[in-house]
């Protein structure tokens, strides 16, 4: 009997993965609450008199890429907490390669708030393809790190043993076409950033479609 | 047996809920103690030496406008998440229609503190009325989406069998009064920006109130 | 059978206070470390050149109103939170007057990184007095709201039947040195911003050594 | 029977952690998320003209010590977190020494931002020896304290009775490292900069590898 036997004694076959789903979900869910700091009070211009109601109004109207930007980066980290959710409810344990790998996911996590400031502020003046790039090259190297603890976590050691091999395929399956086509958003951020911005629109989009048609990561109601 | 059997093997009969009211309870938590960097520390004029004990006195103050907000703000949600608290203990499972609403449902209330910030900046400058429209103009977009959540809570294929319909009716009607007084308020805030944090300050107070009197959502003490 | 029931079925004589605890754990433990915020990257003087290393270092040590107010506010913070987790294993269940004292308490905890934001700033200035009334008097408030929510918290239709009346005098007793003492603090402050100070700092000591000697609020380790 | 028995009654052999593990992870969690705020969105130089797409390019690259510095912090904290998860799984009981140590080390834990801040700041200036001194120096405090919240969880009364001496001992000398390492790149900053953030960057490599070699602190997956 070795010493590691120690850790195992509470664990036998019942799901130990509690306190690293609710650390997951803290740091989700305070980088999605930390956007809204990216949301600035506008100021009137230096010399110009205090704002009237219209003078507010057409201000914070002009901020729209700030709004824009918070919902593209709000919905698709809530997606991504929503496939982490459903697919941690097939993993029965977790070992090293699965924290860390998820730990580096949650350091990517956190760092939205950041390109997506850069895009608030940057989108509509003649750095926004700059602005563009970084914001869909950052969601090009979190997509991929979502796939890596994806696998990670659907590993046959990992899983309950009653997960069928084509649900764990179908689920690597779904979530695959993210770093293309993020890819994709971020060779065309030098061209056009509309397109660019574009792209991780229509993903998360379709990444919510697919979920309601299909209720694939949900249990059914009955 | 289709392969979605395997979300539902540890399922049954018990609440399933525990995941997503965690990280509702989280968001809500975030964005309501984000409310505080609405406060500033104020500064002395340009030009003017540093602040007496009554200088500094009279500019915390003449801030009031921040507080108020930062009160209506806090109270709000927390009563929001006080009624998501007491109809989700109806609720027996999840589905992707109720994490949807409920996710929409985060996102704005993720939002709050930025028109608390714009009502605590301008609100008694010539921009107020601006200010107030968009604060009641958002709390009638997020009571909405709040009723929505409710609706999507409380169809029968996701509550627990034994919730009679007089609660779910008693339950729907209790919310039904927000959009329609948010409304008001939106409407009333180019006419008098009094009246219409008056009408946000007054709806709190009024579900404090019955909730205390009826204490509908709470179990009995006994 | 009222509708009231369809609350109380899963319930009995279990404890139903979970979500309460986790909410509020997560609003003390996001104020505290909101805290943070209120210590800024100290910037050379306008005109002169970039800080050298003394120089920097020197910054630094200068902000030490700062640090105290920090380490003060955080700690004062803390032992309440850990109070509030000793009576609430005492608490079975939870009613909506317990609910709305407690979030009262939880808006106040929130507010916390303001004054200790002005007290960081002005300690040292002019305007030190009545930064320390803020501060002082802010926490005369916390400690009597502390003090209703153990009040709510304590009734016996809420607490478990096996506790003992001796333990909850006890327990009332043991806070009840708060809010006289703040006010002291409160009342010292336009006199000697480190007498108000001290007073506080040594009631989050005082606490601390009382919970340590006796150990009062924690199961023994046997 | 003393009063204090009140306290024990739905205790017994049962883990009794729960709260105190997740205020933890709260405060890790959010420290760690609000390191993001330390990346600021670069601004062009007063005078000139709004960035071109190069110009912001250049801007976000010559940012990399922020960068740099919210990486080595984030780790740092995020494997502190994992070794604080592993050991407190053998942790039976909580008192209040536990209790302390613990609130220590969280309020050491919120502070990282600030000393990520100001190395993210002037790392590259002149000041960058006060800098790196300020940032190694407080993990020293940190690696310190955390040491003694180890020794505090891991006593013979606060174990669960089945934790073996031998993996007591093995737990204890694996961060034993931290201290005194933390110290050199504490000395070694006044001498190189870079000297002594390698320092820091290279003890949590070492711990993510002898994590992921050895598995010391994770069940076994079978």
């Amino acid at each position: 009997m070795s010493a590691d036997d120690d850790f195992t004694n509470a664990a036998g076959n019942e799901k130990q993965t509690a306190r690293l789903e609710a650390f997951s979900d803290g740091v989700f869910g305070i980088a999605m609450t930390l956007l809204v700091l990216d949301l600035h009070v506008p100021n009137p211009p230096v010399g110009a008199g205090p704002y009237t109601s219209a003078g507010l109004g057409s201000a914070l109207a002009s901020q729209w890429p700030a709004y824009f930007a918070f919902v593209t980066s709000f919905a698709s980290v809530l997606i991504m907490w929503m496939h982490h959710h459903a697919f941690f409810r097939l993993v029965r344990c977790v070992d090293a390669t699965l924290l860390f790998v998820n730990g580096l996911l949650l350091l990517l996590v956190t760092v939205v708030p950041f390109p997506t400031a850069v895009v608030a502020k940057y989108f509509s003046t003649p750095a926004g393809p700059a602005a563009c790039t970084l914001y869909a090259g950052m969601f090009v190297v979190i997509s991929v790190v979502f796939y890596l603890v994806l696998l990670a976590a659907l590993r046959p050691s990992i899983v309950f043993p009653t997960v069928s091999p084509r649900t764990l395929q179908r689920l690597r399956r779904t979530y695959s076409i993210g770093p293309p086509l993020y890819l994709l958003a971020t060779i065309a951020a030098p061209f056009s950033r509309w397109l660019s911005m574009g792209i991780c629109t229509a993903l998360w989009l379709y990444w919510v479609v697919t979920a309601r048609r299909r209720d694939i990561y949900l249990p059914p109601a009955g």
